[in-house]
C-alpha cells in the first residue's frame, strides 16, 4: 500500500491558496500507485503537531471542488515557524510519531518564505530521524515576494483587487474634488516589499488616469518632498490619490504607520499609515482628504480574483505532485514567465534551499526616478498576472463559498502541547 | 421648439448614480417632442451657477451607455446647498439667468435629501422670478437615508460589497484564528443610520457564519457591555467580526470616532472608528486583531453592483423623465416594493416637500434586542436589494469605464463668483 499524502497552510492567506490545495488533492488522487489517502493538516504544522488531521474523503466531493473558487485558507492556516533541530529535538520527534501513526509518505506544505524553511527542516528531518518523508513547497504569497519564481499565487488577485477599487475610488474622489475631497490615501499590505502598492497604478493602464503618488515600503519618507509633490498634483489635476505601503519607512528607517513616541504625548499611537498619512496632509496643507485601509479584504478578494493567479495556484498544486511521482523531492513548483506579450508561463520546480526564508524585493528600477510611480518595465512585468476573470457561483446576491467539515481523524499518539507563546 | 433639459449630480456619489444619468439621458432623447437637448451640469448646482454646462450631442454615444456601468458621478458632483431665496436672491437671479440663456425647461438634480431640497427650491423659483421650470429629482444615496421610497439607488450595490467582502475576510480571519488575529474590525459608513453596517450581516445568509458584532450609528457605545459580548464570542468561536458603522456615538452623544481632547493629549485626533475600536480592542483584551476602513472604496464598487440596484437607478432616472412627458412637476422618482418574496418593485412618484431635507433612519425592530445584531425583519428587507450580479465590461484585466470629454458650452452669461467658502 502507498504511504498517505498530507497537506497543510502556512502563514497568511490568500484568495486562491484553496484552488492550489484543490490542485494537490486532484492530483493526489489521480496518483493511487504512489498515494494513499490524502489528509490535511488542521491549522498547518500546529495541526501535525497537535495531531489534528482531516481525511479529505469524508468531506463533500462538491464542497472540496469549490475549493478552487473560495478564498482564505479552508483548513485554518498558523503563524509558527519550527524550532532549531538541536534545540527543540521534541517538536521533530513529536512530526515522526505523527507522522508514523498515520503512515505519511509526502508532506505539502502551502506558505511564503518562512513556511518553505519549514518544509526544508521537515525535508531534512527524514534522514536524521530514521523516518524518510518528502516535504515539498507549494508557493503562496499576496506579498509577492518568494524568490525564483516568477510570481507568487495570491499576488496577482490581490493586485487586481487594489488596481480595481484603486479606479473606481479615484473616480468618486474626481467626482467630488471642486467642492470637497481632493486627497485620497489608500494603504495596502506590504511590509518589507512594495508589488501590491505597485499594483495600484495599473489603474492608470486605461486613459492615464488617476493622478497617482504611491509611497513604497522601499521608501523612506521624504516628507517636504512628498508634499511638494501632492500640492504639485493637485494644481495640475485638482485630486490625487496617493496609495501607501504599510512598510513605509521614516528617514531612520523606522514604520512610518507607529508614531514615535512624543515627549508631551507620551502613547504609542496605533498603527495605520493611512490615518498617520492623512492626519500629515491634513494639518500640512488643508486640503479635505479620505483614507481608506484595506487590510485582509484585498488578500481575500476571491471575488476579483485574477483568472491567471487562480490557474497558476492551481497548477504549482498540481504540479507539486506531480513533481513527487516523477521522483523529486524537496522543491518548490515556480512560476516562469516564457513571453511576456502575449503572456506565456509555465511551471518548473526550485530546491527548498533556494527559497526559505529568502525575500526577494521589487528591483529598484521598477520605481520611477521621483520615487512616487512605476516604470513600464513593472507595468510589463505586473500587467499579465491580473489578466482575466474567474468569478466564484453566486447565491442570494453573494459569492458562495462552501465550508469543510473538517472532522478530524481519530488520535492514535498521546497528546504534545506546543508552546506557541 | 420644445426646451431643453438640464441635468446634474449632488452629494456623495455612488457605484450607479450614472445608470440614474443614463436613464434621464435615453428618455429625454425618446421625448423629442417634448425636449430639446439633453445637457449636463459640470459639478451639480454649482456648474448651473458658474455656467459650465456640457453638450451631451458632442460626446461619443458608446461613452454615454456605458454610464450604466460607471461608478462615481461622471458629471462631476458637488457639496452645495443653494442660501434662502430671501437671503440670497442673486443666487435665484443667477439660475435664472443661466436657464434663460439656454432655454432650459427641466432640471433633473440626482441626490439625496439635501438635494431635494435644493431641487425643491428651484421648483418653487419659477413663479417668484417669472421663468417657469421643472425641476425634478432623481434619488440617490449609499446611505438609504431618503424618505418614502422603500430603498435608494446606490444602497443596493454597496450593501452587497460590504456583505461579499466581510463574507471574505471572515474566512480569511477565521483561518488565522488560532495562533494569531482574533477579531477583525471594519469601519463602513453612515454617519447617521446603520443601514450599510446592517447590510454585513447578509454574509451569514449562507451558512450562519461568520460570529459577528455590528456596532450601529445608532448605538451609543457601552464599552464593557460591548467587551462582554465580544470575549463571550470568541470563547464560543475562536474568533470574531465587529462592523461599525463611522456614525458610531459615545453615550454622551458625541461621535466615537472623533478622540475627546484629553487633559493630558491637548489635541484632537483624526477620525476613524475602527483604529480607535481596534486600540480599545487591543488595550482591554489583548487579542490579535486586524481592522479595515472601506470609504470611498464601498460606494465606488461598481465591479460588484448589486443587478437590482442598477435597474432601480436606471428605472429612477428613465421614470423621472417620463413623469414630466405626462405633466408632473417638483417630484422624485420612489422604489415601490410590491412584494417581498419574490421581491417585485416598481415604481411611483413622491413631491419633493415630502423628501426635501428629510432624514429616514433604520427602524429600531431592526436591531436585535441586544443591540449588535439585526432582525429577520431586516434581513428580508436588506436580502432583494443585493440580488444579481452586473458586472462591467472588463479590458486587459480591470474594469472599464470610460470618461466623458465633458466639453463646455460657450458662456452666453457674465462670469458669476459662487461663493462655496
Amino acid at each position: 500500500m502507498p504511504q498517505n499524502a498530507l497537506y497543510a497552510q502556512s502563514g497568511g492567506v490568500t484568495a486562491v491558496i484553496n484552488a492550489s490545495a484543490w490542485g494537490v488533492i486532484e492530483a493526489v488522487r489521480a496518483h493511487p500507485a504512489h498515494f494513499g489517502k490524502i489528509y490535511a493538516a488542521r491549522d498547518g504544522i500546529l495541526g501535525v503537531l497537535r495531531e489534528e488531521i482531516i481525511d479529505l474523503d469524508q468531506e463533500d466531493p462538491l464542497t472540496l471542488a469549490a475549493l478552487r473558487h473560495t478564498p482564505g485558507g479552508a483548513f485554518g492556516s498558523c503563524r509558527f515557524d519550527l524550532g532549531d533541530p538541536d534545540q527543540d529535538p521534541e517538536q521533530y520527534e513529536r512530526l515522526v510519531e505523527v507522522f508514523r501513526a498515520h503512515d505519511i509518505g509526502t508532506f505539502f506544505y502551502n506558505g511564503g518564505g518562512g513556511s518553505m524553511d519549514t518544509a526544508l527542516k521537515i525535508a531534512r528531518m527524514g534522514d536524521r530521524m530514521g523516518f524518510p518523508i518528502k516535504a515539498i513547497g507549494v508557493p503562496k504569497t499576496i506579498d509577492n515576494d518568494l524568490a525564483v519564481t516568477d510570481s507568487s499565487p495570491g499576488f496577482g488577485s490581490a493586485a487586481k483587487f487594489i488596481a480595481t477599487v484603486v479606479r473606481e475610488a479615484s473616480l468618486d474622489v474626481e467626482s467630488m474634488h471642486t467642492s470637497s475631497t481632493k486627497v485620497f490615501v489608500l494603504e495596502v499590505m506590504g511590509r518589507h516589499a512594495g508589488w501590491l502598492a505597485a499594483a495600484a497604478a495599473l489603474a492608470q493602464e486605461f486613459d492615464g488616469q488617476p493622478p497617482m503618488l504611491i509611497l513604497f515600503a522601499e521608501t523612506l519618507f521624504d516628507q517636504d518632498d512628498f508634499l511638494e509633490h501632492l500640492n504639485r498634483t493637485i494644481e495640475r489635476h485638482g485630486y490625487c490619490v496617493v496609495v501607501v505601503s504599510e512598510g513605509l519607512k521614516n528617514p531612520d528607517g523606522t514604520l512610518f504607520s507607529v508614531a514615535q513616541s512624543h515627549d508631551v504625548y507620551a502613547y504609542t499611537q496605533l498603527g495605520g499609515a493611512a490615518p498617520r498619512l492623512a492626519e500629515l496632509i491634513r494639518e500640512q496643507t488643508g486640503h479635505k482628504l479620505h483614507w481608506a485601509v484595506v487590510d485582509y479584504i484585498q488578500r481575500s478578494a476571491r471575488h476579483i480574483a485574477s483568472k491567471v493567479d487562480v490557474e497558476q495556484a492551481y497548477a504549482c498544486g498540481r504540479a507539486a505532485v506531480e513533481g513527487v511521482v516523477a521522483g523529486e523531492d524537496a522543491f518548490m513548483p515556480i512560476i516562469r514567465r516564457d513571453s511576456n506579450d502575449p503572456y506565456r508561463w509555465s511551471i518548473g520546480f526550485t530546491p527548498l534551499e533556494t527559497v526559505a526564508d529568502v525575500e526577494q524585493g521589487m528591483p529598484r528600477e521598477y520605481i520611477t526616478p521621483d520615487g512616487y510611480g512605476i516604470t513600464q518595465a513593472a507595468r510589463d512585468y505586473l500587467r499579465p498576472l491580473i489578466q482575466g476573470e474567474d468569478a466564484p457561483p453566486f447565491d442570494q446576491g453573494l459569492p458562495c463559498y462552501p465550508r469543510i467539515r473538517g472532522e478530524l481523524l481519530p488520535k492514535r499518539c498521546p497528546p504534545f502541547e506546543v508552546k506557541t507563546d
